[in-house]
């Protein structure tokens, strides 16, 4: 069951106080593991998954049935800064196109046999411009928290976040390197596709809301104060799916920086997720290697909407499917070597 | 319609003279590529994979409903040399293994929603030791390739080929190095997991069979002088394919280098055919870039029977859901950039 969020102290206290996955499970899957029909370590990173899943699951003999797919959508007043090489009414009118099945993740969840929910969260009210004073107010960004946490059904087996929101590379960008340090530069990549000036653009952008912003206590005050409405709610979900134990796999950049915030806020805030897919937005390989996270996929996606999470989620399958469904040499009569 | 495969001659002309993909249809897909709602190349590989799908199918909007996985099963004379750190009798124990559900690949061709078809070829007759003489003789390896050839579904409209045979890393190390040159340790691995000493006997087996065979006649000769039963069927399956335009997902070492042996003999013959997944299997990297072919996966896996390639069939899937499941820009009343 999941606790109701009443405040932001209630969430730090819940994600710093989380337990971790069932280990004599995770045991039980790694002996399963070395009976299969398969030269040991045969199946490569499909054997570590299939464990992994199956410590979070508390089954040594896991399934996949009940992927969920969750897409938020928001609107950011640092768009006012012309960061973005699309108007943010795009945002609105994707969001629709979720709605109606148009977009690429209703196909790839379709494709991943995975349920698909969408949350627009107050779009007609953007965000503050973070170059002026913090993103959201408290009571905004506890409400934002919540929306992710009350969208995990919490009898979903597997979780993938993605968001909609026209600029939002600018805050991700920023959201990393107040956590990471180094240069906004370093940080800031062409997002759906700004030309050079336009990335000159969205780098000062980037270090102006750092210079006013980082430093500012821990990652979900960085991510309240630089972040977006659809980046605190995938922040939400995932820290309420690591409570649920459902293991999540996480998209890109934007996601990434909002995994990497409930990271620096509590260790261990991740241990439940995996990266689908690297981006090809530039700085999200760098986000991943301080997340020691090694993505499962490289295939140049630059999307957002969690497509490149959903993509892997038939990878996952395909691992618990050989851990739980394949025989071992003994079932099937077959010489060890 | 396929042609009957008569003998040795009508094979390479068959495989000479075949067409290339619908330039048309290509063409009309990348148009519409071009129309759907997301920023431009923001699916990455996914966008040129359902474009080379589309051009394969004759079809701007195809679909994949019906992908087919087949095995192919083999023994080889070689393994008196002690090749392998599995005995001889794993491949017919394996082939029951397939035949009841139990393998890897059952799995993973169910996780992909694939058919999955089982060959074992003469299991009772391992093929000749190759450091004595031609691992088949023209008669024995013609049977091979029609066995292949004869095992693709002309209504499939995907085609993963996997193997299955006890020792036959050795015969594929052979393979590549007669084909591309180099020492033999170049292209010998450890297989299902040999050690130092076996190794290096391996290479020393791969070393004597390329100075015994390597040099006489193309490709198709190497095969069969180098090869096994199951390695000129998946030769003989990816041909069938290319006649039926089939796109292929090529698997790890033992298939690419099959697959290798059709190139050497006519340029242009893996058009239709993209590689799945890298193998851990240390020489498949570099049979794939003499290929110029990038895998779509690096899992880890070292398995052979199809696994990678059909880990990589939902990947394929998905990009021509997208493609053809997407609505445009004007569809879904969303602002262009």
């Amino acid at each position: 069951m999941l606790p109701e969020l009443k405040d932001l102290k209630t969430f730090r206290d819940l994600l710093a106080d989380a337990t971790g996955p069932d280990r004599a499970a995770a045991k039980a899957a790694e002996e399963r593991n070395g009976q299969l029909t398969k030269p040991p370590g045969a199946l490569g990173r499909l054997e570590e998954l299939a464990i992994w899943y199956a410590g979070w699951r508390g089954d040594a003999r896991p399934r996949i049935d009940a992927p969920q797919v969750i897409v938020f959508a928001g609107n950011h007043g640092v768009t006012a800064q012309g960061v973005s090489a699309f108007p943010p009414e795009v945002t609105e009118q994707m969001v629709l196109n979720f709605r109606r099945g148009g977009a690429a993740i209703n196909q790839l969840a379709k494709a991943a046999g995975a349920k698909m929910d969408v949350h627009a969260l107050d779009l007609d009210k953007p965000t503050a411009d973070f170059t002026q004073g913090p993103a959201m107010g408290e009571d905004e960004f506890l409400a934002a928290l919540r929306a992710g946490w009350q969208a995990v059904d919490p009898k979903a087996d597997l979780l993938v976040v993605g968001e909609m929101g026209i600029g939002n590379t600018t805050p991700a960008a920023a959201i990393a390197c107040a956590l990471f340090g180094g240069a906004a530069a370093d940080w800031t990549g062409r997002g759906t596709g700004v030309d050079d000036a336009g990335l000159a653009n969205k780098t000062r952008v980037v270090a102006e809301g750092v210079a006013m912003h980082g430093g500012n206590g821990d990652g979900l005050e960085i991510l309240r104060r630089l972040g977006g409405r659809e980046i605190a709610a995938m922040a939400g979900a995932i820290a309420a799916a690591r409570i649920l134990r459902i293991p999540v796999i996480l998209d890109g950049f934007i996601c990434s920086a909002a995994a990497a915030c409930l990271a620096h806020s509590a260790a261990g805030s991740l241990d439940h997720a995996i990266a689908g897919h690297q981006s090809a937005e530039s700085a999200h390989g760098a986000v991943l290697a301080r997340l020691g996270m090694q993505p499962l996929l490289a295939l140049g996606l630059r999307l957002g909407e969690g497509s490149g999470a959903a993509l892997a989620i038939n990878i996952l399958k395909s691992a618990v499917a050989c851990h739980s469904g394949m025989a071992t040499f003994a079932e099937a009569g077959v010489s060890d070597a």
